[in-house]
């Protein structure tokens, strides 16, 4: 079966096109949205692509989920309320069972955080997926890279080091059991969204990102824009259960956390009087979170009790 | 030499970012964009594929312009005023010529259209072009595939055909003169935008799209969502210089006037007693308008000096 590219769109991506504030979804030129007074539009933008951000024979819904888990991380980061998002598709050819897998991973996301499809389109070509997502950030109150003060602690959501794991796996650069690749990496496809602990924690912080390139590379951002240095303790560093279970070296298992990437938890800064409150808050929405370190007038070192790590960056870079 | 992710947007993709309403622009998780009162947001995304949507070793500069084009096309086609975008793209290298040359013929148009670039991201892979762009449309005040009204006149902006052209000489389905193709894909890829005038166009119409899969694939969409039909009269179809000058066969030049696609015109509706303005504002804005028919009651019947054309629909598919 042969379908159009509208026919296309039509079928698989019209599945929850709705939501207040969207004055004209799916099927013009433009979609337009209306934004609230006295809110601001977050906007970002990220691609994937097969071999590079994504094995090759990926479960379509796992990638379906990931490709918007990756940009609503980024809304997350400042700290913004999802709002709407666009899809770009590029496939090799139009299998309906990759596009039902797909959009099933998507949506599930979308729906969870009340998101609608908006806009998009599909071509040809090999298989690469852009999402834009939108968030609205209110009164000003968001969360920026350039806002880290001296004293402030570093904290991380969820654990790190799992992502960069299963791509090791899949590279064969170490071999475990038959089944950890599979496990480590659907695990690190269907990540969790840091949305609504991102928004409350507006409350206690006015610095984060998410981490993508790895622990340093990104905390790095932070600290070239906010004109600060900072002191990580690898100690603290919170690790996921398969590193245990595997018995990985512990070295090893630093290394992934603090370069791995392809994590997409949250790394922001809170002032020291403010951590009871920002344990209130993890709490309460059921979100783990681990101090890691402290922001320092100048200079980057790591630590592993008490004693400096020599520290090569090795964090993610496409080129 | 080789350049990182961040080094390559801040040495390429920063030239213009600036604007009033961008809060904050490229470099970090988001970029924050605010909109004005009584204005809503039109929202587009498309993708360049090499050797789907633009032919192997095109010049960047001519695939950075056209980028942008195709979505400017999108805003013009709702009448908004151009307002900012982002750019994802994928690069099988970090070739400096390349992302010199590309970036020039972006910002060529970007600055002319006073639209910053907000943000986006690099990657690796087969060469590709996403971009999302943003308008605004006031009040309301916008052009809709689902308007057009029985009796309005049918009009288009600019020519058509001669990027169907281009690919027909790029596939070599034909041979003309040395420079024929050389001239005719650099026109194909450098379009001018509709923008300023679809904005003064909403003042005379509601219903609009742009043309990018073919005039009559194109026109029914407006029909289908507008509930009408229309009779097309193709003696009066806008063809450019070239087709004269290469003494192309007439009923070729209608199909590809008719249904060739990558055209990035306007195609648009104008109660019948509105046309003398219409010719004001075209005039004044300096963009060729020709009226090529009219909306009916339902049927969509293409005429050739009073006699029904057969016509079997063509329009470009990328499945």
């Amino acid at each position: 079966m042969s379908l159009g590219e509208f026919n296309l769109i039509e079928k698989y991506f019209t599945a929850n096109d709705s939501g207040e504030g969207i004055a004209l979804g799916i099927g013009d030129d433009c979609a337009l949205i209306n934004i609230p007074l006295n809110t601001s539009l977050a906007v970002t933008t990220d691609t994937l692509n097969e071999g590079i951000h994504f094995f090759k024979d990926t479960d379509p819904y796992l990638l379906g989920y990931k490709s918007l888990l990756v940009n609503v991380s980024d809304l997350a980061a400042m700290g913004a309320q999802p709002y709407c998002f666009t899809l770009s598709i590029t496939l090799p050819d139009n299998s309906e069972e990759f596009l039902d897998g797909f959009s099933k991973g998507l949506f599930t996301l979308a729906n969870k955080l009340k998101m609608p499809l908006v806009g998009g389109n599909t071509s040809k070509g090999p298989l690469s997926v852009t999402i834009s997502a939108y968030g609205l950030i209110r009164d000003g109150k968001c969360l920026r890279r350039d806002r880290a003060k001296e004293g402030d602690y570093i904290y991380v959501t969820g654990t790190l080091g799992l992502p960069a794991l299963a791509v090791d796996l899949g590279y064969k650069k170490l071999s475990l059991a038959e089944d950890a690749f599979d496990r480590c990496y659907k695990k690190s496809m269907l990540i969790e969204d840091r949305c609504s602990f991102a928004m409350a924690l507006t409350e206690v912080s006015v610095c984060a990102l998410d981490i993508s390139d790895g622990l340093i590379g990104d905390l790095k951002h932070i600290l070239e824009r906010s004109g600060k240095g900072a002191i990580i303790e690898a100690e603290l560093l919170p690790k996921p259960y398969e590193f245990a279970l595997y018995n990985l070296d512990e070295d090893y298992t630093d290394r992934l956390c603090l370069s791995g990437g392809g994590d997409y938890e949250l790394l922001f800064t809170v002032p020291a009087d403010k951590e009871s409150r920002l344990f209130e808050l993890a709490e309460s929405h059921q979100v783990q979170v681990t101090r890691v370190g402290v922001i320092k007038k100048c200079g980057l070192s790591i630590t592993k009790r008490g004693r400096i790590l020599d520290y090569s960056d090795n964090s993610f870079k496409h080129f």
